[in-house]
This record gives structure tokens, C-alpha cells and sequence, in this order.
């Protein structure tokens, strides 16, 4: 069935009266870009404009698990961004309530009527990157460049937030004509997949009959594309591990040393011997490998980087659960203790089949895209939005991933990547109708 | 003090008059080669001649410690050899003494007057070797070569045990002549160093004041030279590792397979890079690795056959104790169980300073021998009469191995060997005197 | 377009009666069962047949390319089988022919109008296996277990030629109511991909439009069963590597040996280390690794059996080529020196769509089938029947390969398998059929 | 034969004069401690004084063969160190010529009758080490700590410096009561065996009759003991290895990455299962690896930084041979380049026998050492004196190296170090005294 012409074109009147204000938006969350579990300024911000626009707002240890948190930076370092951010501009009492890097938010909209609860999930997190300085830059041209050397918004994530803010205004003064509930979900740190895990573990889904999330740019260089079909998001697990040896002059007492660096060397290679999986794509990478001291000590300290790989998650676990016995097995094969830990995590993923088909239908109805992607995209990477899919898909309920289509000056994660401005419109008319479609059961999935 | 010139004469009228009788045992010896543990018949001969010679002796579990012998055959195997020595003319009662391949026997004499207990030891093995049919070989040429394939004297222990009882049979006959206590010991699985260890721990030198080995040929290939200060006799450890898998399709579900020969790859690689030790020469090899079955099926069994040796007991355990762990972490690696087994073992030794140096002189004194090596020899490999040898040391005893030079035709352990068959009487001579000089106190150490 | 039924009808009829024959021809190719390269009894049997049938046919060198067989045995063995195969009554001048393992034959008819060529390929040999002797195995109870200890045909290629020569007497009698031309290929050396490529190069499928291929009992243990639509046979090469160093005492001079055992296991770690190719599934498995000799002699001797896959060509050659590499850069490593040969090989492929689903609904309309596989079926496995697919398709043609279902007394390879012989009457009626409708061109794809 | 009484008085008494100046000197030089190939200030210091004191110097390119360098620091950290050293004092003509790190000296004095030539090395480098801030610390309360936080003499060659210029003083003075030659050598880049190649390749010992070196409280941390049979200074070779991969994304595109980790891992696995050899000690160790950079990404950069070591410069040639191949046959194997520079060396050396027994007669007859220590000392380490000793005794002449006790607060290359500075006038005298003793024969060696 159909959804109803009139709100459709309300969301579309209200989207693009909003257009100056989202890059407005956009420019500033670029500028003051906030890498994972330190997004202090732009989650306060988030959570004021939410409470603003009228719906319970929940930030910290309310929707993001603590214990469940992954690859968080050290206490000094936070402590040192809540402050950096409040002298940005940061409410301070928001900034407090997400201590300790807790920075993600949720805001929930009762409508008029009964209906499904709607979760929407947007991530805000900026990249360990220093923007280019060539001239020809976008952002550095236009005065909206990062002013921190130590992050970037090379991921779009500046997009997602200001269009979800976007939605959340729309929706909000649309409340009286939808049913049911909305959630708008605000995570931190996706890169690294670090940070859906803990908003996951606090609930904030669990109540959820749908839930959806996009991704600008990805797949899809080309203003005007979308993409609703989307599988073979991988699950994957992260993992440091450091290894403890005992230092010895590699001259004159070589017996007495136990050497860290062996074990992480003989580690890598067995790592990357882990039997492939007949349940299908599986991967194995030690990315980084920095061990021992001094030319002719025994190296008595190492640190592995790696990441496992699923086309499922019975896959990775596979490659994850091989990876935590060889990795322990390298300690004892040269007597040196070694401390692994997870430093990020994402489930294996694909769209509700029906959701996927009635996006793909509510899209092309929508007469705004120049192209539609009927074909099944598979997605290759990893993107943790995959634990809340997981967690709705799980609990009966059904979840969708957009790929949403953006002319950028540069692949993802590119020092020199911005985005054409003009999916942020597409996408607060797709998202917001999508939601409005669900909430009032116009979209059948 | 020099010994006495009588005694000496006699002894040496005894061998030359022995001469022919030697060569007929020896031949003899060398026709009916018995592998370690199997030598039944040649150690029930020895019992027997021992026994007609006034020792009481004793064969069998009472001079082998059964749970300390190593590399033992099958029961199948040694039951087939009793059967075998038999046949071939050996006591069926001695034979029976030493089922289960306890081939040890030891000779006591109790001399006229009191004295020290000096123990001789002798070693009876032949090697697993086909002997050469190449024409010129003299064993071949004589009629005396093996008669069974699957064993070989390619390193003289034939001679070994004819020199043995020749010397019984002399001190013998000079009993009343003699002080103390004679012990004649004749060891079996010397090759692969399996055998001494299961004596010693049966106690048969721990009365033993002094202790005397020999080998022909070894270092000096020269018929009538001879050293007496032998040192570096490197501690040893032989170890087989079974490891046991999970076969798998490789194609079809390679990740349900449990790699054993992965692992064992793995344990090969890291064993040979255990580090060196600053306490000395340490070795590490391992020999062989047999693993896996079909060529698109997951190994799931791997053999490796691997030692481990030091310039002492103390470096070649700390080699022993990591090629342990490293097995134990390379199964753990590849979650496959392992079995560890000791194979064979000996340890470090070094001639006792002031008997090598008295030996010397005395073997000067005889005047018999052309060559008198005066520089310290490094022995360079392993001999498990080390382990007799440090028993004798630590009990304040004192130990030395004669090397005694013989023209060989080719190398130990080779399968066109045979040696000058005029060692024989040098030997006799040279040790029957040694152990004279000390029952007798005329040679001080 | 439905085929004529007289024609079905006639086959059946022909099938039916021959029901006896090919029972008797099935367990004679039992008892004698030839393995890859030395099936000369089973090859001129096949000879003498067609030849009797008025096929031209050819043997030996004209359609088995010397250069291109992969896995032969030694000239000894070869010689030897040939008399052996004479004794068993092959005919002396189809053997000749056949001399160096050339036991490729192929049979050629022309029909009597103008049509395509349509290529029949059955596998002649049997596995390197001894036949279980447990009571209850069919051909040991009715007397036709394989006679050769060395030999069994536990794979049903006994099967698929009695098919082959069931057909082919079929359509030679229905000659003159087909068009185009029969090629009726047997092929040696299934069984580790070893001979379907000599066939391939020697241009015996270069002429072909249509080439079918079938296995009995293959993924459908049930007799009544057939599948059409096979993908996912997986490209595959074997490989052999024989490394070579220098053999030391590793006591005395381990740094004058040149470890091969070392090369080996470095390889068999690092080739397992491969990685995961994006195109796809890979495999790589060293399934046999055989090194040194004594425990203390550096191993100068060292063998690995391996294979690589891919579910594409490409990415087995992707796997195949870095595995070369890899074994080279091993030997390297230790100064030893390696010899890599190729001992099998198969391509990816999957049967071309158009035939399949042709075939599909050809097998239902014979209404001789209790089961009719509509999803695709992925093979999983290699079979080197993909070498004459490949070529047929890159040529433009379209090949397939059917899985006829038939009740098995044990998996394929197991000493105890054999099968149901209700399938050979099934598969020369769906063969026999499929081949006259492709001649003739009532069956369209 | 005794050495004159009356010039050996005239050496004690010029030494004790000195004392201050020493002290001074020595305090001064640690304050500006420049490590490797920077001593720019301290080396034109040494010039200038030489110069003042009428030696023929010369300094760079004359003594310091440049392609023969090793481990030199960039041209860009070179360029600010000398100009460091200008604005610390030091003179920019002497400073000019040593650019490019060429920071040798030597000074040469023909003595008054004809003689041998004596040759006199001193090391001038200081270590890369923060000194510490630790109170207590001599250095730091006597207000002589390094200003240089990236440099500190830890190892005496402050001291070492300071001895060779009054030893230069000493013989100056005394010119006409000596014959020969004197040649002043003062040698950069000790610490990390870089620099000594390169002045023995410029040929500055090649006219050599005699060479003496020394370090202070190397194994005698008692002020007032002395040996001088020292050996086993062992060989050995320093090397780096950089390896150069192509990076990938680990996840979407393995395949296409050149995995210069695993390279890096696989060598340093290897690297340490290097053959033991036969001829004694041998050493290697990887002492550091740095590979990688994000998880996700195949790791395209490693660095190995390695040293070998043996007993002989033959058996350290060994390991770095084998070194070599090995890192070589590890970047084959990943598909990847390296480039493997020399980092640094040493020859293995011990002191020639007759001038050993000689200066440890010559200091007991001194009277001023507590502590002459008789037996052989095992150096155990490396010491690039080496090349400078076994050029000489390659050609004909003699060398020692002397241990000259001293108390110390901390071990060698501790931020703690300091040592006794009455090891200063010791040392002078010692010195001194055997090089007139050598100049005028009446040391005998």
C-alpha cells in the first residue's frame, strides 16, 4: 500500500526548508571533529537540540554499557576532551553526565497514536586522521576544516549526525500525525566498531520493531543513488595483544631472556594459517606488530593489532575463538605471558529480506532518486550498526541498512574526503518518510 | 708409582696367548648382530662365560631398571628375537632372564685382599644397518658378516665385547694376584644412547670406587695410538613427539580438522630457534618429521624424532625442558594432543683429571702403544657411559674413557666399517693392566 | 519443445534389455580394477567395443597429450601393469597402443544428418585402495571384489564406464535417426585430477557443442534422484615438492648441513598462511610432509604434498602460484634446492545455465525420476571434468555435469562402498536421452 | 727486562700534576656528551689539543674512510650538530672538516730515536640515553650532567678521552727520552660498533707495530684492579632490515595486499633457528620489530634491527651469511623487498699472548694496583678495539686491551653511571707507562 501523498510532501517541504541549517550543521560537527568515545561536544549538543525538539532524552551510563565499551581511550585523555570540549562550547552538564567516554544519546518520541516503535540509529564519531592542508580542499577553502590535527570527519559521520537531527525535527513536528514510537539513536565510536556493543547491551533497542541506519557515500559515489538491499555486512572482532617477555643481553645470557618478540612473530604466522571456513568468507589480518627494544637485548615486549572476519557471526567466531588459543599458545611456546583484549567488535549482518524489498519500493516511489539499486549489494566491510540489526532481527523485529549515494572528493578515510551536501537533503526526505511510513504501517515489511 | 713389571708381563702373555681366540669371538659377534635390547644372545654368551669364569653374575631386571629403560622395540619385536637367539644357539635359560629385553649382565669378583671396587663397562650393541655386500669387504671376504639384515657392528661394539671378556678371563686367572672387587658390566642399546641409564639406576656402580669405558676406533683411526683425556662428552636428550589431530576434508570443511602436522611443522621451526646458552655448546635437531596422510586431507597425525645436547647435564636441560614446552605449545597451537617420550639420554661427562692424567703416564709406561695423545681430546658427541661415569663421580668415584686407536676401514656408523683386529689385544692389554694398577693401588689417581 | 517419445521409448526399451549385460560388464571392471594411468585392461576393453559397435576410434597418443598427464607412474610400474593387463585378457594391440599410460579412448560416430557434436565423458579408473574384506560386502559375497590388493573401484567409475558402453551401443543402433556426431570419451586418472587435462590438449572436446559429464551416487545417496544444476566445482592443482639439502652430523657439525626438513615445515606453515582471496572461497592444504632420517643427522631429504582451490580458475591460480613462490622462497631460505611438480589439476566451472535447466526439465518429463533437484547444487569438491566443460564453454559451447542419485553401501573412497545397480538402467535412459535430444535438436538450451 | 725507573717516575709525577686538569677535563666532556658520528665538539677539541701539543694531526676524511661508516646518522641531524657544536665552543675550522660525521682524529709524534710504532686508541662517543635525573646522582650534584637530554657518556668514554690527551701530554713532554713512533687514535661511534671499521679502513694502523686499547671498569668494577689477558671478544655484524609490501584492505581486498609483516615475522623466526656452529660461540638476536600500521590494512612497511655474534669473525661470518639469505628468502616468500644494511661490527679478537703476559708483568712491577688479575678474562661482549687489533696482528704486529678497574655507581649504560675518577691518573700511568716501555724495547713482547 501506498503511503500517504500529503505527509510525504510535508517531510519534503519541511527538508528542504531546513537545508541552510544542516550545512550550517554539518560545517560546524566537521570543524570540531571528535574521534571515538570522545565525541563530548557534538553528543551535548545532540542531546540539548533532542530535549529542545521535545523527547526524553537518555545519555551515559543510561544507553551505553560501561563494561561493554571497547577500545576506549585512557582516563587522562578523556578527562582532557571533556574539558577541551566544554571551552568549545559543550553544556557542561551534559559533558558530565558522559564521563568516562559514555558519550552516546537517545531520544524517545511517543506519537498520537499506538503503532510499532521505530529506531533510528545515527553514529557521530570523527576519524584518528589529520585533514589535508592541499589547497583545492572543500572544508579548508570554505573555513570549516578541522581545527583539531588529531581528528577528522573523512567517514561522513558529520553527515549522519546533522541528518538525524534533521529527522528528529521533522518527526517531532509531525508527532501528532504518526503512531506509534520513535527512537533516535545517537552512537559513538563506529570506527573501530567500538561503541554500537555497549549501547546494545544497555537495551536501547530491545523494544524495537524496527530500525534503521544508512551510510552516506559508501558503495555509491553518485549523488541521487540509493541502495536498499544490502548483505554481507561481516561480522568481526578486534584484538590487542601484548605480550610480557623478560629482557636479557642477547650476548652474554641469551638463556635468560624470554623473548615477547618471537611469540608475537611465531603468533602472526599462525594467525594468518587459520583454516579457512566452509561456511564461507572468513579473514585473518595482523595489521600492526611492534615488539622488543634494543638491538641486542631479548625482546621482552610485544603488541599485536588484529581483526578477525565473518561472513557470519558463527564464522568469525570460528577465526576469533582459533585466533585467542594461538595467540595463547605463542605466549607459552616461549614462556612470556600475554593480556588480550577486545578492542572493537560487529556481528554479521544482512536487511530484513521484506524490509529491504518495501525500501527499495517506498524509494523509487519517492520520485527523487536517479537511480535505484534492485541488485543485492554486498557490503565486504564491517560496520557495527550490525549489533543493533542483529538485536531487532533477534528479538522478531526486522532492521534495513540504506547506502545512501554522495559524490565525494575522496574515498572513505581519505585525509582529502568531503561530501557533496546534497545527500543531506535525499536523505532526511528518505529517512524521515521511511520512519513516517513504518510508524503508521504504510510501509508493509 | 709403577706398577709391577710382573704383573704386567703376565697380563700381556695372557692376551697375546688369547690372540686367536679373540678373533674367532669377535668374528663370531660381528656374524650374529644384535640392535639394542635384542641382544640375547650375545648377552646370554656373556652370562655364561662369565659365569664358567668364577663371577657371580647377574642378568636381567636385576642390573636393568625396567621403567628407566629407553627406545625399547615391541613386545612383538623382542619376543620374535628370544625366539631368534635361540635358534641361534643362545642359553635358553639366560634368554629367558632377559625377556622383555632387559640385556644387561654384570660379573662380580671378589679379589684375594681388600681394595677399591673398580668396574669395567663394555657395550654389546650392533646398529639397525645392512652391512655392504660391496666385494673387498673383509667381514664378507672372512665369512663373518651379519647374517640378519636388519643388524649391523658398524662401530665395534663386537670388539667392545670380546676385549670385555678377555679381560674378565685374565684378571680372572690373577685373582689371587688382585685386591678388591672386579665388576664387569655389559651394557646393551648404546646406540641411541638408550641403555646406561636403566643400569646405573639399577645401582650396579653405585659401590664403584673406580670406572673404566673404552671405545675403539673413535677420533683416532690409527692402530696403536691412544688418549686418556677425553672431555666434552655432550649431555643428550632423545625425544619422540606424537602428535594426534582431527582429520578433515581440506576442500570441504577444512576448519573441522585439528592440524597435527601443521604443529609439528610449527614445534620443528621453533625448536631450532631455542637460544643459546652462555654456559656452553648446545645443540638442537630435529631428525625426522612424518606427518599427515592424504593430500587433500588435514594431517591429523605427526611424528617428529628430535635431540637435544649440552656441553653439560645442566645446558642440555635447559635445552631438553624448552623443546618440551615448545611441543607442548605447538599441539596447543593447533589444538592437537601431543605425546612426548624419551628416547635415549646421556650426560655431560669428562674424564676425572687425575685418573685421565694417571692413565696417560700408565699407558706410556706399557710401552706398547706408538702414539700417546697428550693434548686434551674433545669428545664432541654423546656416550651414554657418561651416565656410569657421572654416577661414579658424584659418589666421589673417578671415571675415565680410553679412546683406542684402530685402523677402521670406514667410518663409525657406516655400512663398509670394520676395524684392525690388532686393537683387540692392545685393548686387553692396556685396560686389564688400568684395572690391575688401580684393585692394586699401584696406579694413584 | 518436447523430444519424440518413439525415440525415448526405443532407448528405454534398449536400456532395459541390456539390464544383464551391463551388470556382468560392472562386476567384471570390479574385479579387475585398474587405478589412474593403468587401466590398460579396462581401456582395451572399451577399444574393442566401440570399434565392434562402428565407432572410429582412437587411443593412446592421438587423444591422451604425453606432456599434459600429470601423476604417472614410474616407467617400471607402467610396464609391468601392461603385462599384467594382457594376462587378465586385454587384447596385446589396443595395450601397445596404450603404452606409458596413454589410457585415454575416444570413440567417434556420425550420424546420419547434419547436427551438433555432442561429447559423452565417463571415467574409467579405479582408487590406490585395498577392498574391505569384511563379511557383508556385496561384491565379496557374489564374488566380484577386486582381485589387485593395490586396487579398488570404490568411487563408481566401474559404473560410469559400463554407462559409457551402454550408451554407446544405444545410439549406434539408433544411428540413423540422430543427426550430427557422438564422441564418446573415457578418460584415465580421474581420481587426483591427473587426466582430463592430456585429453583436453590433445583437442579431443576442440570440435564439441555439447559435452555432458555424470557421477553416480555423488551428493544424492538415493537411488531415484538426479540434479542438473551443479556449480561451485572448486579449480584445484596438486602439487609435489621434493626438497633437497645437505645431510651433517648435527652433533658435530650441524652448521655443514643444509636443512630440508626445516624448508619443509617453514613451507607447510607459511603456505597455509596464504591469504583469503576476494573472489572467493580458496583452499590450501599440505596433506603429506615426509623429512629427514636419524634423529641426529641434519634431514637433507624432504617431501610435501599439497593442493590449492579456488572456486574460480583465478583464484586458484591466485592460491597456486603464491604456494610456488612460497615453496621456493622456503627453500631458499635453509640453501636447500626444490623440485615442484605438477601431479594434478582441475578447472572451476559449473554447468551452463541454459543446458541445465534444459536438463532439468528433460529429467522430469522422463518420468523415470522419484526426485528432481531444482536448486542449484554446489559440487564443493574438484573433478577434473571441468577441464572439458571449461574448454567446450570458452569455445562457446555448453557443457554440464549431472549428479544421478543412487543408494550407497558407504561414502565414495570408503573400502566398503559400492552401489545400488538400479542406477545404471536410470542413467543410460537419462544420458542416452539427453544426448539423442541434443543431436537431434529437440532439446533447446 | 725492567723498564727505566727514572722515566716511569717522570710519568707518575706528570700524571698526579694533571689530576685537576684531568678531573676537569673529563667533567666537561660529560656535560656535553655527543653520541655516534656527533662528537664534533669533543673531537675538535682533541685535534686542538694534539695540535697545541705538537702532534701531526689530522682529522674526517684522512682517518675516517666514509663509505666504511656504519650506522651514521641523517645528513639533516648531522648539519644541526655541528652547528650545535659551534655555539658549545667548539672550532668551527676542525668542526668543518669532520662534516658528514667524519669525527676521528689522529695525532702522530715521531720520538727521538728510531722505534716501533705505538698506536694508542681511545673511544670519544657517548650514548642515546637521557641521563638520569635521580637525586644523588654525582653528575647532576656536581653540576657536570649532560645538557644534551638526548645523549650521555654511560660507558666512560668520557673518561677514556680525557686519558688519551694526558697520555699525549705525557709522551710529548718525555719526546726525546723515546724512540718510534706515537699514533694518537681518537675513534668515534664505539657504541654500536660503528665507527672503528671505518678508521681502519683509512689505514690508520697499518703502520702499526704495536696497538693498546682499554676500557674502565668493564668487568672490574674495583678501582686499583687490572687484567690484561683479555679474549673472546666476540665478532660481530649489526644489521637493519626494512621490507617494503603493497598495504590492502584486510577485509575487501587481502589478496592484492604484499604482506611485509609476515615477512618481517617469518625472518625473525627463522633468523633464530640459525645452525649452531661447531667452531664455538655464536650468537643471533632480533632485537626489534616495527611492522604495520592499521588493523585493517596488510602490512606493507617492517623494520628488523638484528645483530650476529661469534667466537671468531669466521663463525659470526656464519650467522651473517646465513642472515642474510635467510631475511633475502623471507621477503620472496611475502612477495615483498628489503633492503639490509650494515648497521655495525666487530672482528672477534683476544689479546696477543706474549704482550699480555707482558702488561700484566709490567703493571704488577708498577706498584700501583691492588688487584692484577692472572687468569684469562672472557671479554664476552663485542668491542669494535677489535678490527683496529687483528689489523695489526694480521700484519705482523701485537695488541692488547686492557680492563682497568674502576668503581662505579651503576652499571655500564646505566642513566645511573658515573665511575671513580682516581681511575683517571691510574689509567694515565699504566698507559703511558707500557707505551714508552714498547717505544723504547724495554717491554718485551
Amino acid at each position: 500500500m501506498k503511503q500517504s501523498n500529503a505527509l510525504v510532501e510535508k517531510i519534503f517541504a519541511a527538508a528542504d526548508a531546513m537545508n541552510d541549517e544542516m550545512v550550517t550543521r554539518r560545517r560546524d560537527l566537521h570543524k570540531y571533529a571528535e574521534p571515538g568515545w570522545t565525541e563530548f561536544r557534538t553528543a551535548a549538543m545532540v542531546a540539548g537540540e533532542l530535549t529542545k525538539l521535545g523527547y526524553a532524552v537518555e545519555a551515559g551510563a543510561a544507553v551505553v554499557k560501561k563494561e561493554a565499551m571497547m577500545g576506549v581511550p585512557s582516563d587522562e585523555r578523556l578527562a582532557k576532551e571533556m574539558e577541551r570540549a566544554v571551552s568549545e562550547g559543550a553544556d557542561p552538564q551534559w559533558v558530565e553526565k558522559m564521563a568516562g567516554g559514555l558519550t552516546g544519546v537517545v531520544g524517545t518520541m511517543k506519537c498520537a497514536g499506538d503503532g510499532p516503535v521505530v529506531a533510528l540509529r545515527f553514529d557521530m564519531d570523527a576519524l584518528d586522521l589529520m585533514e589535508t592542508t592541499d589547497a583545492g580542499h572543500e572544508p579548508l577553502e570554505k573555513g570549516f576544516a578541522s581545527v583539531h590535527d588529531w581528528g577528522m570527519h573523512a567517514c561522513g559521520h558529520d553527515g549522519h549526525t546533522t541528518i538525524g537531527l534533521a529527522v528528529a525535527k521533522i518527526l517531532a513536528e509531525l508527532k501528532e500525525e504518526l503512531k506509534g514510537t520513535v527512537k533516535m539513536i545517537f552512537q559513538p565510536a563506529e570506527e573501530g566498531v567500538r561503541g554500537a556493543y555497549a549501547m546494545v547491551e544497555a537495551g536501547v533497542v530491545d523494544d524495537a520493531d524496527y530500525l534503521l541506519g544508512a551510510h552516506i557515500g559508501m558503495k555509491l559515489p553518485r549523488t541521487g543513488a540509493i541502495a536498499a538491499r544490502i548483505y554481507g555486512m561481516l561480522a568481526t572482532t578486534k584484538f590487542d595483544a601484548n605480550f610480557t617477555g623478560v629482557p636479557a643481553h642477547a650476548g652474554m645470557a641469551p638463556e635468560q631472556g624470554k623473548n615477547a618478540l618471537l611469540a608475537a612473530a611465531c603468533a602472526a604466522l599462525n594467525l594468518h594459517a587459520i583454516s579457512r571456513h566452509s561456511g564461507g568468507t572468513s579473514r585473518i589480518n595482523v595489521g600492526k606488530l611492534i615488539a622488543g627494544s634494543g638491538r641486542n637485548v631479548i625482546g621482552d615486549k610485544a603488541l599485536l593489532q588484529l581483526e578477525t572476519r565473518g561472513i557470519s557471526t558463527e564464522v568469525n567466531e570460528y577465526v576469533a575463538s582459533e585466533a585467542q588459543r594461538i595467540i595463547k599458545a605463542a605466549a607459552d611456546m616461549y614462556g612470556v605471558t600475554v593480556d588480550i583484549s577486545r578492542a572493537g567488535g560487529a556481528a554479521g549482518a544482512e536487511n530484513s529480506p521484506a524490509l529491504a524489498d518495501a525500501l527499495t519500493e517506498h524509494a523509487r516511489e519517492l520520485g527523487i532518486f536517479s537511480e535505484i539499486v534492485e541488485e543485492p549489494v554486498d557490503f565486504g566491510g564491517s560496520e557495527d550498526c550490525s549489533y543493533f540489526m542483529q538485536r531487532v532481527q533477534n528479538n522478531g523485529g526486522q532492521a534495513a541498512y540504506l547506502n545512501i549515494g554522495a559524490k565525494l572528493a575522496a574515498g572513505h578515510h581519505d585525509a582529502h574526503f568531503t561530501f557533496d551536501e546534497a545527500v543531506l537533503g535525499l536523505s532526511v526526505k528518505v529517512i524521515a518518510t521511511s520512519a513516517a511510513g513504518l510508524l503508521n504501517g504504510e510501509i508493509k515489511a
